[in-house]
C-alpha cells in the first residue's frame, strides 16, 4: 500500500562511481569504486504503473531507452515487481563513464537509479536489498548475472559480490589504484566471447591461490602477499590480445612499482595497485605514454582502493 | 661444511599430525591438522652420504623403502642436495595414519622426517624453508607438487599452501572439525584421475566465490559466510561417486548442524565443520552410523580447526 501523501519525495538524484571489476583474481566477483568518474541518475515518481527512460545524456552512442532493455530501467522494473509498487518511475540518465570502457558504466546507471528510487519509497531498503534488483539490471547489459561492479558501488571499498550477497573486505587506506582508459572501446559481449570454452584445473588452482593471497594480503596490509597474488592466469591471457597496447601498459605499470596490474572489467581499461598515492601518481604518465605509443590517447584516475560508493545528491 | 663434533644431536624424533586438505573450497591449497592421529619419524645422522629407510612400522601395506620413492626419503634427499650436506640420514617411520584415507599420511611422514632431520643440522632452518623440501617428498607420493597437507603440518591451524609459500589464516578457536574415516581405501591416483578433463568457467566462478566467503568468514568469525561458502561444486561432484556412503555421511553431518561438509583430501574420509566442540561430538555418531549403514566401520576424530602442527619429541 503506497499513498502518495505519505511519501517523502517525488524526485531524487543519485551518483554512482565507476568501478574496477574482476581485479585480476576475482572474475565476476571482486571490484572497487573509482573516484572522479560516475553516472548521475534522476528518478521521479509517476502515477502510471510503469518505468520510462525519459533522457540519456553525456554520450553520443545511442543507448536503449526501452526500460526493459536499459540497465537502470530493468532494475527499477525488478524493484517495482518485487515490492508490488502501485506507482511508476521516470528516469533521466547522465552518463559520466565512457561506454564499453571496462569501468562499470552500465552498473553505475543501474545503481544510481536504484539508490535514487529508494529515496522515493515509503520504507527505503538496505543497500543489500537493492543489490538484488541491480543484478537484474546488469544482466540486461552484459547477458549474465554478476555483481562485481555493482557490490562496490553500493558498499564502497573492495567488495566481494556473489549472486546471493555482498561482503565488504578490508584493504589498507593508503593503497591506491591507478585506472587508465585508452580511447578505444571493447564490447562487453565480445570480451566475454573470448572466454568461451573450458579451462584446465591447474589454472584454476593457480588462480585460487592468487585470490587467497590477495584477500589475505589486503586483510593484513601485507603488500608482499598481494604482489605474489595479484596476477590473472585465467582470464587476462584470453582477453589481453583484444586490447591494443595492453602488454606495454601493464609493463609500464609494473615497472613503476605496482603490486599488480591487469584488465579492468572486460577492458580495455587497465588498472594497477600501488602502496601509496605518490607511486600511483608517478606511474600514471608512464602508463598513458605506453598507450600513446600504441596510438591511443587515454584518461587516468587515481583513487584509494577503499573509495566511497554511490551517494544521494 | 659440517663437522660432526659441532652438531647438536645425532638422532631426533618428530611427530606430524594427520590433516584435512582441500577443505571443499581450496583444492590443492587449503588444509588444517587433526588432533589424535599422526606419524612419528626417527632420523639418525649417518656418515654415509645417502638417505636410507631402515624401517616402516604400523602398517600391513608394503610402502616403498627405496628412499627416492618414499615421501620421507625423497624430502630428506632434497634437503641434503639443497644444503650440500656431507652426511646422510637413516629413517624409521612409525605410521599412525591409515593409508589412502585422505588424511595426509604421506605428507605426515614427510613432514615428521624433515622436522626431525632439522634438529640434526648445525643451523636449523625455518619451517617455511623446510616446506620447500616437503613438496618434493609429496610429489613422490601423489605424482604432483601440492602442499595443502604439508603447510598445516608445519604451521598448525588453517593454512594456505601455494607452491611458493605457506600463509597461516585466522579461524575462531571455538570452531571444531569432525573427521570420519570409513574403513575403505581410495588411492590418491585414482581419486586424481576422476578430476581429468576441463572445467566450465561458471564452476570456477562459483567455487572462487565460495573460497572467498570461507576465508572472510573464518577471518571474521562469521559462521553465516562459512555456511554459504563451504560447498565444493568443482571437485566433490567428481569424486563423491567413488566413495560408498559419502552422500549419506555428508547429509548426516549437515543435519547435525555442520557449517559445511565434504571430502577430506582425496577421500574417502569426510570432514565437517561445527561452531562448537559439543556440536561436533554430537554429530560424530550420526556420521559413523551413516557409514555403518553403507557397510563400513569407521573411526572419527574431533579437533579444533586451529590445531597444532608437527612437534619434536
Amino acid at each position: 500500500m503506497t499513498t502518495p501523501g505519505m511519501l517523502p519525495k517525488t524526485q531524487a538524484r543519485a551518483y554512482a562511481p565507476a568501478s574496477v571489476a574482476n581485479v585480476a583474481v576475482g572474475f565476476d566477483l571482486l571490484g572497487y569504486p573509482v573516484v572522479g568518474a560516475g553516472d548521475t541518475v534522476t528518478v521521479r515518481r509517476i502515477d502510471a504503473p510503469e518505468v520510462r527512460i525519459v533522457s540519456i545524456s553525456g554520450t553520443d552512442v545511442p543507448l536503449p531507452t526501452e526500460a526493459a532493455r536499459n540497465t537502470a530501467g530493468a532494475a527499477l522494473m525488478a524493484m517495482r515487481d518485487a515490492l508490488d509498487l502501485l506507482f511508476g518511475f521516470e528516469i533521466e540518465i547522465e552518463k559520466g563513464i565512457p561506454l564499453s570502457s571496462g569501468m562499470g558504466g552500465s552498473a553505475a546507471s543501474c545503481v544510481a537509479a536504484l539508490v535514487a528510487a529508494n529515496e522515493l519509497l515509503r520504507e527505503p531498503l538496505s543497500r543489500d536489498a537493492l543489490y538484488r534488483f541491480s543484478l537484474e539490471g546488469e544482466a540486461v547489459a552484459s547477458g549474465s548475472r554478476h555483481g562485481d561492479n555493482l557490490g562496490p558501488m553500493f558498499m564502497g571499498g573492495l567488495v566481494l559480490s556473489t549472486l546471493e550477497r555482498v561482503v565488504k573486505l578490508s584493504v589498507p587506506a593508503a593503497w591506491h589504484s591507478l585506472l587508465v582508459h585508452p580511447d578505444a572501446v571493447l564490447e562487453t559481449r565480445r570480451a566475454r566471447d573470448a572466454l568461451k570454452g573450458d579451462y584446465p584445473l591447474r589454472d584454476f588452482v593457480a588462480q585460487s591461490a592468487h585470490l587467497a593471497l590477495v584477500l589475505a594480503g589486503c586483510q593484513r596490509g601485507d603488500p608482499e602477499l598481494v604482489r605474489e597474488g595479484l596476477r590473472d592466469v585465467l582470464i587476462e591471457p584470453r582477453r589481453a590480445p583484444l586490447i591494443v597496447g595492453f602488454d606495454a601498459a601493464k609493463r609500464a605499470a609494473l615497472d613503476a612499482g605496482a603490486m599488480g596490474a591487469s584488465i579492468s572489467g572486460a577492458g580495455p581499461s587497465v588498472f594497477a595497485w600501488y602502496e601509496t598515492r605518490a607511486e600511483a601518481e608517478a606511474a600514471a604518465p608512464r602508463v598513458t605514454a605506453a598507450f600513446a605509443q600504441a596510438g591511443f590517447g587515454s584518461q587516468s584516475w587515481i583513487s584509494p582502493i577503499d573509495s566511497p560508493g554511490a551517494v544521494v545528491l
